[in-house]
C-alpha cells in the first residue's frame, strides 16, 4: 500500500485517483480550485467531469499543495498541459530528492518546444519524472472498462514499481524506456485528430479517415525518430493506439474542433464553439516548427496548419494531399531488379 | 488508355471497374453468374451491392472469361478469396506470357497457408501477379470519397504502371515491393477485427478496442516479419490502416460476427446470422498454424481461436489477456542503467 498524491481533480486525475484507491492505496487529491475541493469532499462525485462515478469516503481532497506532496510515495501530475510548468514551479519546494512524479497530461510548449516531462524536470530538478500514456478515455477508466497504457521512466526499477502500483484486472500497464517518443506521439497525435475531424466534417468516409490516421502517424514517427524517439512508441499504444481512440471519440475536443472547421467554421469560431483548450491547435504550431528544425517533411501537418492559420479551404487541402507526386509507401524498401 | 478486364462483379470489382472507367480506360467485367451479367447490362446499376451508383453505358459485362482476358493490358482479379484458386485455374488458358493480374481480394488458404498471389502464381505461372490493398470500403470508393491504397508488385516498373492506371484525384496510390507483407497484413487483420467486434459485443469501450487494434497489429507484425514481410507494411496502410477501417465499420462481416459472439452467440450461430463468408474465421485457423510453424507467440489470436472453436467465454478471454505477466511494451528497447 502506497501513499499517493494526485495533482489536479479533472476527469483524468479523478479517474486515476479512483483506480489507485481501488488498488488499495491511500490517495490525496489536490486541486487549485477551493470550490472543487469542497464539492468533491461533500458530494463524493465529480458531477460535471465524471458523472455517475462514486468517490469513496476515505479519499481526501485538499487545496494545499504541501499535504498532497510531502511524504507521498509518488505524485501523479494531472493538470492540463498549459498549466504543467506553473504547477511544477509551485510544487518544487515540497518535492523531496528522488521523489517520483508521474505526468499524465500531453503537450509541447510552443515557445521552447519542450515536452511536459522536460518542463517538469527543468522546474523540479530533484524529481524522478515518469510518464503515463496510451489509449485511455478518462470516462471509460472511471467506469472500469478494460484499458491498456504504457508507463515510461528513466530506469526499469521506477517503471516496474509504477506498473505494480497502477495495474489491475481492467487496467493493464506496459513499461517503456522511451519517454520522449511516448510524449511526442501523445501530443503530436492531436494534430492528426484535427485532420481526421476535418475529414469527417467534409463528409468524407472511413477510408479517408483511416488513410489520414495511418499516414499521419507515419509522418509523426519520421519526425519523432529524428528527434530521438523510438519507432516502436509511435506504432504502439502511445502513438497509433492513442490516435485511434482520439479519432473514434465523439468527445474529443480536437476531433470536434476539426469537424466544425470541416463544416465551414474558421479556427476561431470552432475554438469558441468547443469552449475548451484545443490542444491540437498549439501542437500544430509546435509540430511545424519542429519539422523545420529537424528537416522533416510533414505534408498532413502542414495542410492542417494552412487550414487553421492561413485560411486554406479544407477541401482544397485534401485534394492537394491526394494529388501530390505519386510515391512508394515506404521509400526505404528495396525493389528486386 | 488501357484495356482492362475485371474478374468478379461484386462490390469491390464493380467499384474498381467504375474507377478505371472514370480514368478513361476500356473496361470489361466478367462474372460467373449469367443473371448478374444480364442484370448489370440492362439496369446499369448493382442494386444489391453498390446501390445508387450509375454504371456507364459503355462498360461491358460478360460471362465468358476469354473476352475479359485476351488482349487486355491488365486484369483485376476481384473474386472472394475462397474462389481465387479455382477462378485462376479456369483463367489460365487465356492468360498471355507476362500478362499482369492485380489481385484485390485477401485471404490465406488454410490447407496450404498460401496467400492469394501465391495461389494465383501456382495456377497461372505465366502471369505477372500484383496486389492492391489498403483501407478501402468498396461503397466509399464507388461514391468517390478520398481513398489511399497501395499496389504491390515484383518490379518497380509494374507497380508504377499500375499506379498510373488507378490513381486520380480521389484515389491516391502508393507502390510497394512487399507483396507478402501486404497480403499477410490484409488477411490476418480480419482476426483482430473479430476480436474488436467481440469487445464491442461485450459492451467494452474505445479504450479496449484501440488497445486490441494496436496490440493485435503488433502481434501480426511479429509473425509477418518472421515470415519475410516488411514491418512497414504492417504499420502502414495495408496493415493498421486496413484494420482501422475494418474495425470502424458497421458493415464489416468480421466485426459483426465478433459482435454477435460477444453478445453471447456461438460461432456457428453468428455465422448463420451474418449469412456470408466471415473471412476472419478461416484466417484465425491459418494464423494459429502459422504461429506454431514460425514459433511466434500470438496471445490475442490464440484467445480468438479459443472463443471461436473451443467454447471459451469471451469475457474470460479478455480478463486473461489483461492479466498476463506484466511486461515491457517493446522488449527490444534498452533501459539505461
Amino acid at each position: 500500500m502506497a501513499n499517493v498524491g494526485i495533482m489536479g481533480a479533472g476527469s483524468w486525475g479523478t479517474a486515476l485517483a479512483l483506480l489507485l484507491h481501488k488498488n488499495g492505496h491511500n490517495v490525496t487529491v489536490w486541486s487549485i480550485n477551493d470550490d472543487e475541493v469542497k464539492m468533491l469532499s461533500i458530494k463524493r462525485e465529480h458531477e460535471s467531469k465524471l458523472p455517475g462515478v462514486k468517490i469513496p469516503d476515505d479519499m481526501e481532497f485538499t487545496s494545499e499543495m504541501e499535504s498532497a506532496i510531502k511524504g507521498k510515495d509518488f505524485i501523479v501530475l494531472a493538470v492540463p498541459s498549459p498549466f504543467t510548468r506553473s504547477t511544477a514551479r509551485n510544487m518544487k519546494p515540497y518535492v523531496a530528492e528522488g521523489q517520483i512524479i508521474v505526468d499524465v497530461a500531453k503537450g509541447i510548449e510552443e515557445s521552447t518546444l519542450m515536452t511536459l516531462s522536460q518542463q517538469i524536470e527543468e522546474e523540479i530538478p530533484q524529481a524522478n519524472v515518469a510518464v503515463l500514456s496510451g489509449p485511455s478515455h478518462a470516462e471509460e477508466v472511471g467506469r472500469g472498462l478494460p484499458t491498456i497504457v504504457v508507463i515510461g521512466a528513466k530506469t526499469k526499477e521506477t517503471a516496474e514499481y509504477l506498473q505494480d502500483m497502477f495495474m489491475n484486472e481492467v487496467f493493464r500497464v506496459y513499461t517503456s524506456p522511451d519517454m520522449l517518443g511516448m510524449e511526442l506521439g501523445g501530443s503530436l497525435k492531436n494534430v492528426i485528430a484535427l485532420a481526421a475531424g476535418i475529414a469527417d466534417g467534409l463528409g468524407y468516409g472511413d477510408n479517408t479517415k483511416a488513410a489520414l490516421i495511418t499516414r499521419g502517424i507515419a509522418e509523426i514517427a519520421r519526425l519523432g525518430v529524428k528527434m530521438g524517439g523510438a519507432i516502436e512508441s509511435f506504432t504502439g499504444l502511445t502513438g497509433i493506439g492513442d490516435l485511434i481512440v482520439t479519432c473514434a471519440s465523439v468527445h474529443s475536443r480536437n476531433r470536434k474542433a476539426g469537424y466544425l472547421i470541416g463544416q465551414g467554421m474558421s479556427m476561431q469560431e470552432a475554438m469558441d464553439e468547443v469552449k475548451m483548450v484545443v490542444e491540437g491547435v498549439y501542437s500544430t504550431k509546435a509540430a511545424v516548427k519542429l519539422g523545420k528544425e529537424y528537416g522533416v517533411s510533414l505534408p498532413i501537418i502542414d495542410k492542417v496548419n494552412e487550414v487553421l492559420f492561413e485560411g486554406k479551404d479544407p477541401r482544397e487541402a485534401v485534394n492537394e494531399l491526394m494529388l501530390r507526386d505519386s510515391k512508394a509507401e515506404h521509400t526505404a524498401l528495396p525493389w528486386k531488379e
